[in-house]
């Protein structure tokens, strides 16, 4: 038996820990599988009881002499149910039981510990502190959660994997509310052993799931969700994530809340591109979006996104438009100059149909945006018809209905088409789908070897940093090590000097930098710099048209990402920086300068004078080869500045972080 | 008879062009009073029929012979209904018809006649193309809006003011589903006469209005709207707007939609602002803002905002503190070091509910935010209970539920509990509470002349630029006309030598400066910059440590609006740029400054030099002061840049732009 079926369609499943008391949440697993017609055997087990409610109640789940497939763990002593699960030979057990990776280091110590007893057994497992696995067409509801009281709605073909317990529930109960659907739900708590990466291989696997939805606070297991979203590209299922941890503030909340480490936001915003990974921004956008990317594979445009609008109501399609226009999406219509058609006045809704088809049709747009007004409320059916009866082809169809229209959004759903409660939302769906890349290949196969003579520890200092800079392939300036007493160096005057100190982060600020030094006041400079006697930095005057920053870090969870952002201090001020997974080709790195907005003036905006932008590319792809080194030892690496000239590009400056 | 009771509480209304004919909209409104309760007399008028269902009809308002005191017209010929409305008396018309300023230049004339006559005739007009006039506890539903089909919920304390018909029914209809009730609903349509500016005026007069949500395209009345809504504040009134294109595309359509002229929304966003009126992002915050603020004054920190966070789903309370984060709100708790308080494990309803009560009372936080998770759902009433008992004082109460929890929202609606559907209303909710301003006090009273000699039409040159900054006070930079063929000035070298052309806006980007030029090379660019024999600008050169600009402009929606940006590209590129109503004290162009990222390091960011920003703020003050010159002939004026240094400030550079 597999894995999948074990998790999903379990022909017996054991409840550790049934409880009889309706008032306590370990009750409810068995109460949800016979509400929802789970037609397996069930085996409630609790040493305290012969009964749980119409079943008999089995002292282990060894005791139940079945041939358990899936076993859901709700006490606390989760190892000696476990080493239960081992001796009966059950292959998965879910554990909702928390106190592990989620209570401090301790926790974490007993979660190590158990995650190696399982291995040994061979008992696979979701969790601990998971809320559980969902498959309602096939009545599995192997979960405590209060959502499943209600009725099961009708499937879908949407599939959850939520590292939050609670998004499990909010997901369902408003998907169900709309009518949409769900194919499998899980929980993965903790992700002691099975992770997202894993789930999303066998519902890419899985003949009734035709979207992946991914509620993240992290992820744990990069290059196995990366491989498993490659394959669901090529499965033509896409994968949406919506993730926590955007501000620094909800960053700490993930890492308080699971105990996982939190890798930095952008690097796991490049990582979900470049894995084809569409990533939406609000939470209900999460299964809204579900029917609009249904059958779609990343769009590949090469300008900007253009939308087609047709509209009953002239404000009702303005609070979608002005988002949509703030994405840099354009509204265009085949004829005239008007950015929507809007048939408001009076036109019946045969024209209204035939309009939509048209639009549907029109090559000039790459999607189509419905709205209905007043009449979605009034009239739900007659309303939506035409959106429903439309002819729909290879491109995306969007719906915003201004009224509360509860029931027109279910027809819409169980019609397949995508539909939006809320203006932000339908404009957030429609960026994602815009964003949305398919997968790079990210190969980091070749190994390079690290130069010789660097340390592979510690932090370089400055010298070595541009040497091992120059050996990726990166430009560098002139430069020298000029020693006390008489600081002799042979570089043309006027110089830079830089104090050489390699625990100064930014020297500028510090005061260690003189800049356009001459020849007659280098001795006091480099004396005054090179205090107690050691050495100073001395480096060629670079002049050029603009500064860039160029860099590179391991990133704890997306791993190696390239990054290049506007100089001085503008990549930090406005977060003016683009990152992508390393390596980056000199292609892909024009493409992530070209998003960078403070490096505009370099591209020649407003008539400025042009900057070699392909030399400045060549050092982002020159940095971004540290995800090759063998071993991997730098933790973080920044040329601050590169001085972009007129011909060319030069790393004036190396910080370089190893790991250990 | 008051306005306000002819507009709200009319105790006979005439319908003009009502139909017979169920399925036409013109049918509606006569359904409608019925449906709601309407006690008062209703007269349908139409010449060819002598019954209305169950009303005898009139072939005209004359004809109907009763002391009408609200018409309601819907036929095509306004003019004659109004003609006749003139001559029975009629107080105010309500006018569903279009084809006005919303239908061309023609449409815009036709108009404008309509509404002179209107004056003529005595009689008020609330459109035309407006939606209609609701007052539900009244049962006055002088509407076509196909949403009143259904029944009146309860009556709440939120009244609108819409330049959206369709945006009625779309409130309406969405707080109606959550228990949130409405006192008066207007659609102002092309606002001819009764605009945004009076209804809010009747509004705080009226007792049963609470607060004041308005959904914007434009301003129409904005001195009207900004005595309004001062007078709001005074009597305790929040009001709320939503407002339609922030982006280029949405106000573009905003435009073709109701032929009103656009502002920019910038500076309409410092108008609400300074109005003291608090801008929500998302449509839906509109309504479910209304109970936050009800009571609420704007809040004076001056330091970052505090919200307590109570949940008992981690993953639930992080959606919304995620988005507070990002917004630079902070999520305190009274002790410990966990930036929310999470009772998931095991705690009952009671801790819930007196923790909640600890933070209310609690002075380290500003707000409180509750959130439930999957109980909000299961059991509504149980798991709200201790939210809806908490003993709130004045501080702002927000609960997000993250289930889909119809019932529970409901009863905390009816508890006067504000309580989001989505996470990111909730906190677009508490932003745009802390970002609420009380109105601020903009005088411009007192006239300055323009100065003798200057041009009243056209573009000044710089010369004249320079002089009228320098009247208001601004530190210009030394300069001179230098003139062929000797081009003789008197300043030190090097100076910059500038074309002298009011034609070019981007003289540097034109080619059009050089800078550092010393004696001996000055007569060759002078010659070479001024072409044909004219003169060149000579300035003395200035160093500093930074730049900024700094501008007026007489938008035509908002009025006079100061604006300080950081220098360079930057303002554009970045989009870096804070707007006031002017004139401004330097005061509070010292604060504008200090919301503008890129003059941070002008601040002392990170260990930077410190500029003068003071000397920045009274540049800012001083072209402020534009406002306040007889007739206000400036449309636009700009300092770009301002050399910031570290005494004083010195506008280079001087672009001024008449009206006329």
């Amino acid at each position: 038996m597999s894995l999948f079926q074990a998790l999903f369609t379990p022909r017996t499943i054991a409840l550790v820990g049934a409880s009889g008391d309706s008032s306590k949440a370990t009750a409810r697993p068995q109460k949800f599988l016979k509400k929802h017609g789970y037609t397996g055997g069930v085996f409630p087990v609790n040493p305290g009881r012969s009964v749980v409610f119409d079943l008999p109640c089995f002292k282990s789940v060894v005791d139940t002499k079945a041939k358990i497939e899936h076993a859901f763990i709700m006490v606390e002593d989760v190892e000696g149910a476990l080493e239960d699960c081992g001796r009966a030979g059950v292959p998965v057990a879910t554990i909702f039981s928390d106190g592990f990776a989620d209570r401090g280091a301790a926790g974490a110590a007993r979660q190590a510990k158990l995650a190696a007893r399982a291995k040994k057994l061979g008992v696979r497992l979701v969790g601990p502190n998971s809320m559980g696995v969902i498959n309602l067409p096939a009545g599995v509801t192997v979960s405590v959660n209060a959502v499943l009281e209600a009725d099961a709605p009708a499937p879908g073909g949407a599939s959850v994997v939520s590292q939050s317990g609670t998004m499990l529930g909010t997901l369902l109960t408003r998907g169900t509310a709309r009518g949409l659907g769900f194919a499998k739900l899980v929980s993965v708590g903790n992700e002691i052993d099975i992770g997202v990466g894993e789930l999303v291989e066998m519902l890419v696997a899985d003949p009734d799931t035709k979207q992946v939805l991914l509620f993240l606070e992290t992820v744990r297991d990069a290059e196995r969700l990366a491989a498993a979203a490659r394959a669901a590209h090529a499965a033509g299922k896409p994968v949406v994530a919506y993730k926590l941890g955007r501000s620094r503030l909800g960053e700490r909340l993930a890492r308080t809340h699971t105990g996982a480490i939190a890798g930095e936001d952008a690097a796991l915003d490049a990582y979900f591109r470049d894995c084809g990974i569409a990533r939406v921004d609000m939470l209900e956008t999460l299964i809204e979006i579900a029917p609009l990317l249904s059958g779609q594979k990343p769009p590949r445009l090469g300008r900007a996104p253009r939308v087609s609008v047709l509209t009953n109501t002239g404000g009702g399609a303005a609070v979608v438009v002005d988002r949509l226009g703030e994405k840099g999406i354009e509204a265009v219509v085949p004829a005239g100059d008007a950015p929507i058609i809007d048939t408001t006045m009076g036109k019946a809704l045969a024209a209204y149909g035939q309009t939509l088809n048209e639009l549907l049709a029109w090559p000039g747009c790459d999607a189509v945006l419905a709205v209905t007004g007043s009449s979605a409320f009034s009239r739900p059916r007659e309303a939506i018809a035409p959106i429903v009866a439309a002819r729909r082809g290879g491109k995306p169809l969007a719906v915003f209905l201004t009224p509360q229209a509860d029931e027109a959004l279910a027809l819409l759903a169980g019609a397949g088409i995508a539909a939006f409660r809320t203006p932000e939302a339908c404009a957030d769906a429609l960026g994602a789908y815009f964003d949305w890349q398919r997968p790079r290949k990210v190969s980091r196969t070749s190994a390079l070897e690290w130069p010789r003579g660097l340390p592979r520890r510690g932090r370089l200092d400055e010298m070595q940093g541009l040497a091992l800079f120059k050996s990726l392939g990166m430009t560098v300036v002139e430069h020298a090590l000029a020693k006390a007493p008489r600081y002799a160096h042979k570089l043309a005057y006027p110089v830079a000097v830089k104090i050489f100190d390699s625990g100064i982060d930014h020297k500028t600020e510090a005061g260690g930098v003189a800049l356009g030094v001459e020849a007659g006041k280098f001795a006091a400079k480099a004396r005054a710099l090179g205090r107690r006697g050691k050495p100073v930095l001395v480096q060629a005057m670079q002049a050029g048209l603009g500064e860039a920053i160029v860099g590179y870090r391991d990133d704890p969870v997306a791993g190696p990402v390239a990054m290049v952002g506007a100089g001085g201090t503008l990549a930090e001020l406005y977060n003016d920086v683009v990152l992508r997974l390393a390596p980056v080709s000199e292609a892909e790195a024009l493409e992530m300068i070209g998003q960078v907005k403070g490096l505009a003036p370099l591209a020649g905006y407003r008539g400025m004078a042009r900057g070699d932008l392909r030399a400045l590319a060549r050092a982002v792809a020159a940095i971004s080869r540290l995800a090759l080194v063998a071993g991997r030892p730098v933790r973080e690496a920044e040329a601050n500045p590169v001085i972009v000239k007129k011909k060319g590009a030069v790393a004036v400056d190396a910080l370089v972080v190893l790991k250990e």
